[in-house]
């Protein structure tokens, strides 16, 4: 009488329920979102903001975000990620399964780093889970709380659509090896401390990251273990808390004193 | 044996709290009435902003908010909004009920339109609710989340004081059909996207919207279904998800490009 | 058979645990701390936030909003304060307790005001709590998270590390009383209303807080009992809701106006 094994796509729900959106904190919009899911999720313990404060229909960076973030909760929980330039067209709504965890998306490549992790993906029936009056202006109220309101109460990730073929693909730039022995790194992203963090994964600057050097306008800059071994005032390279490496100004902001920003690129290399 | 009926206004609490202020995200303000909430309240389940970026004192603005976002909330909750720049002086403080929810505002005219919709209101008996050692300058903290606590843990709306007579008014403009065919709308409010979203409502536009064309500095502006049936780039009306028409940019800022505001007037004129 | 007395610093865990850090909106910083705690705590009923708008690395602030907002919250609460330019240096972690409530802060002076209002210390066994591959830049997740995790599960705070020896101090300036019969004040905080918000104590001013008269300028300004006893667009002291001597402008912003921020100093005499 031996219980039939659970598919790694129906987890227990953890009752929470995270938001990633560029609709800002002046409206009522994301309020508007969680009044739906209270509304209706039965079991709801928790929604948590990731933020909303992506620039306006910046995909991108709500890509990356996302990618970094939900492996810090549960399993069982489910993640809503609304930056929806084609809102009311004819772009679809994808959900997304990764060891446990659910991401609802437009079909705009925002789950597409999840998607070349490995997650199985299906194209939401939006039509069975919307509310009853869907506007063509906010799915994240009418379609996506709704959608998450029913996959935290027990709908099986399986059963909100057919497997979704075809995604739109959105890739991060890959760091190029310059030439032998010689990288280069672009910046993904500038964090509320002036950090600009870049596409360098730790594992490119294996085995020993402060072997490295950031040059920069003709200036070496020092790869270290953590900010307080850089002087204060000086700029330092590390690998920071998403993994990768982050050009970043001791005790001050980094992209102010430099005047760079996303899209930047460094070059690296090894010392002699 | 039967039960008798549960008025309209004593639904069971749903357990949840919306908040809705000027206080801003800098301070600890908000955080502070959610700590009294949680001291006070039994059955309490969550506190949900609404928003806090209502500019200081502009009671106009959060009566639109609070207007429009409090139905997609569970019937059973209470939403307490304080845009109070009377604090501490001789204002009251009201409750009002609606289709199963409970209100809590300063007496400025925040609560007008939903008085003007049907809202029962009663004057809050302050002395009765209030933190023992009531502040003259954050009743948020030492009236209304008491209050509030209060409600969620069971007090009935008709506890809370007498029926309340002579509340201040607030309307927002009514539009006018300036002459044969014509109707002229007013900015309302400017989102986080640089939405125009205006008082006209659908009804207004019925039976069919893409009929009108919102005229500006002499160009014809069509009246569309969604943002995404403008070209990139142009500009375009629509029915908002507030159901009011809203002049937008196809992925821009339409706010900024024409630079109108709050105040700003358009005129609609239909198709030949 | 009777039960043992609970010291004071293990009441019955609340389930609530604050954050006050200056990680910003922006990124997912804050989220993904409270990812850590919702996997991580049993019995977790809310995670409320204070401010995370501290200026970056402004303990002295961070100090500031803590002192003036944990006692609203119920007995038995976790608060976390991490603004921490010292991560991933040699600084510790310290633990306080103080009227059933625990806090949890980098030993930068964060938590200094509670140690001088008698609060106990412990130093936090840091690897003991920590998640399994500790960062060196974000603490806030990889220590402080899990930390407030055990202490909502039920961890004794005596269990967390020694008794702290040394913590690192911070004091507000204490109002110097100038010379006979009068007072100077300085400004602490600037609030999101313009308020100019300083360190003299209700006490100070006792007790007739309106016999005393703000000069500034030149020009005297009055103190009232609230906002609204001053004339439309007209200065005026009063003493605030945190019991401290505030500068303000009826319906304005009195920093913008006099153009006075931290630091400032005004003097206070008594009327004739």
């Amino acid at each position: 009488m031996s219980q039939p094994p659970v598919p790694d796509s129906r987890p227990e729900p953890s009752g929470i329920v995270t938001l990633l959106t560029d609709f800002g904190a002046q409206d009522t919009y994301v309020g508007i979102m969680k009044g739906v899911l209270w509304s209706r999720a039965t079991g709801l313990r928790s929604v948590v903001d990731l933020t909303h404060e992506i620039a306006p229909q910046d995909v991108r960076a709500a890509a990356f975000h996302l990618l970094h973030a939900w492996r810090w909760f549960p399993r069982g929980s489910v993640h809503v990620a609304v930056v929806d330039p084609g809102v009311g067209g004819g772009r679809g709504i994808l959900a997304a399964a990764l060891d446990g965890h659910v991401f609802l998306a437009p079909d705009n490549g925002l789950l597409a780093p999840l998607l070349a992790a490995g997650a199985r993906a299906r194209r939401v029936e939006v039509e069975r889970y919307s509310l009853p009056a869907r506007s063509r202006t906010f799915h994240g109220r009418d379609v996506f709380a709704p959608t998450a309101a029913a996959l935290v109460s027990g709908e099986a990730f399986e059963a909100l659509g057919p497997l979704a073929e075809g995604a739109v693909d959105l890739r991060f730039p890959v760091p190029p090896l310059v030439d032998d022995g010689r990288l280069e790194a672009e910046v993904l992203l500038v964090d509320r401390f002036g950090n600009l963090i870049t596409n360098l994964p730790r594992e490119a600057l294996e085995p020993r990251p402060e072997a490295w050097t950031i040059e920069h306008a003709g200036l070496p800059i020092a790869v270290r273990g953590t900010y307080s071994e850089a002087p204060a005032g000086s700029l330092l390279g590390l690998i920071d808390s998403y993994g990768l490496l982050e050009l970043a100004l001791r005790d001050g902001n980094a992209a102010a004193q430099l005047n760079l920003g996303v899209g930047a690129r460094l070059r690296l290399s090894r010392k002699a």
